[in-house]
C-alpha cells in the first residue's frame, strides 16, 4: 500500500490522549481560563461558527466563558468526545493531531442527545515540557 | 500553565484501556461473575441509581445479574463506551482513572439510541499482576 | 481472577489505534481503493448486511464505492467510531483486534444521529511492515 506518514510513538500518543481528555474536561467544566492555557499564548482556534479564528488566550478565555454561561443558563451539560485520533510528528518538532469530535448534550433531567460531530485538526507544540495547541481548525460534518 | 498531576506511562495507559474494554464487555455480555471479579474482593461501586455503594463481589455479581436479566427481558443490548480517559498514579501504587462513559442501548430491531452519559472515577489496584477496581464512583450528567 | 489472554504491548496498541483511525477515515471520505488496500490482497470482510463475505481488494473497492455513492446521493456523511478495543497477539504473529464500532450519520443541515452499533472482530497481519486486515467479521447489535 502507499507509504503513510509516520505516526507518533506510543508514549507521545498516550500523552496526546491524556492532553485531550484534560483539555475537554476543562472546557466542559467551564474552567475557561485553564482551558485557554492549553493553547499557546498566541494560539488560534477556528471554530465552524465564526468567520475568523479566535486568537490568544484572553479571547479564548472569553469565548469559553460565554459558552459556559450559555450552557449554565440552559441547564445543559456538554461532553466532548475525541476519537479516531492520529498523531503525526513534523520535522519542526510540532505534532499534527487529527480526530473526530462528538459533542453530547445532556439537559438536566435528560435525555442525552448527540449534538454535533466535528473534525478537529490541531498543531500541537511543546513548551516547558507541556503540549499546547498552536492552531486548531474545526469543521462540522453538517456544513460542507 | 499550572503544574498537572503526572499521568501514567504508555504501557500502563494501554493496559488500563484494555482493562476497561474487557470489563465492560463482560458486563454487556451478562457475564456477571466474571465482571465482579474485575473488582477487588471488597471492591465498591457507587452507581448514581443507589443511595449506598454496592460492596463485595457477591453483591456486585447479584447486581449485574439483575441488570442482565432486565435487559434480556427487554430484548435490549447495552454497550458501554469509555472515553476521554486519564490515568494518574498515586504514591501508594494505586491508579486513579477518570473517564466519561456513554451507554448506548440497542433494542432488537433497532434503532440504537444514546441512553446515558456518566463520569466514572475509579481507584485501580494491582493484585497478582492484574488490575482490579477497588472503588468506583459514577455520576450521571443529567442528575446534578 | 481467571487468566486472561495476553494483550498487545503499548506500541502495538497505539499502532492499531492509528490503523483504525486511518482506515475508517478512508472509508468515510469515500477513498474506496485506499480503504481496500488496508486489507490483504485476498482479505475478507463479512458485514452483517450480506450472506457471504466480500473477498479481495477489487470487490472491497467496489463495495466501498457503492456505499460512498449512496451516501453522496443522500447528502449524508457517515463517521465510524472504533472504541473499547482489545488487541491480542496470536502465536502465528497475527493480531486479533476486537472492538465496538458506532456509525454516526450526519445529514447535510443536521442533526447528527446514531446510526448503527456493531461489534468488529479482525485478524490483522503485517506485510512489509504495514498492518492489514486479513479477515473481518462484523455483527450488528440489533440483529441477534
Amino acid at each position: 500500500m502507499a507509504a503513510q506518514a509516520p505516526t507518533a510513538p506510543a508514549d507521545v500518543y498516550a500523552e496526546v490522549q491524556h492532553f485531550y481528555a484534560r483539555q475537554m474536561r476543562y472546557l466542559d467544566s467551564g474552567e475557561a481560563e485553564t482551558w485557554a492555557r492549553t493553547f499557546t499564548e498566541d494560539g488560534s482556534f477556528a471554530p465552524p461558527s465564526l468567520p475568523e479564528p479566535v486568537r490568544g488566550r484572553a479571547a479564548l478565555t472569553a469565548g469559553a466563558r460565554g459558552t459556559a454561561a450559555g450552557l449554565a443558563d440552559a441547564q445543559e451539560q456538554h461532553r466532548h468526545w475525541v476519537g479516531m485520533l492520529t498523531v503525526t510528528p513534523s520535522d519542526d518538532g510540532s505534532l499534527t493531531a487529527e480526530s473526530q469530535v462528538s459533542i453530547v448534550a445532556v439537559p438536566r433531567g435528560g435525555p442525552a442527545r448527540l449534538h454535533l460531530v466535528c473534525v478537529c485538526r490541531d498543531v500541537l507544540v511543546r513548551e516547558d515540557g507541556e503540549l499546547l495547541v498552536r492552531e486548531r481548525v474545526v469543521t462540522r460534518d453538517d456544513r460542507p
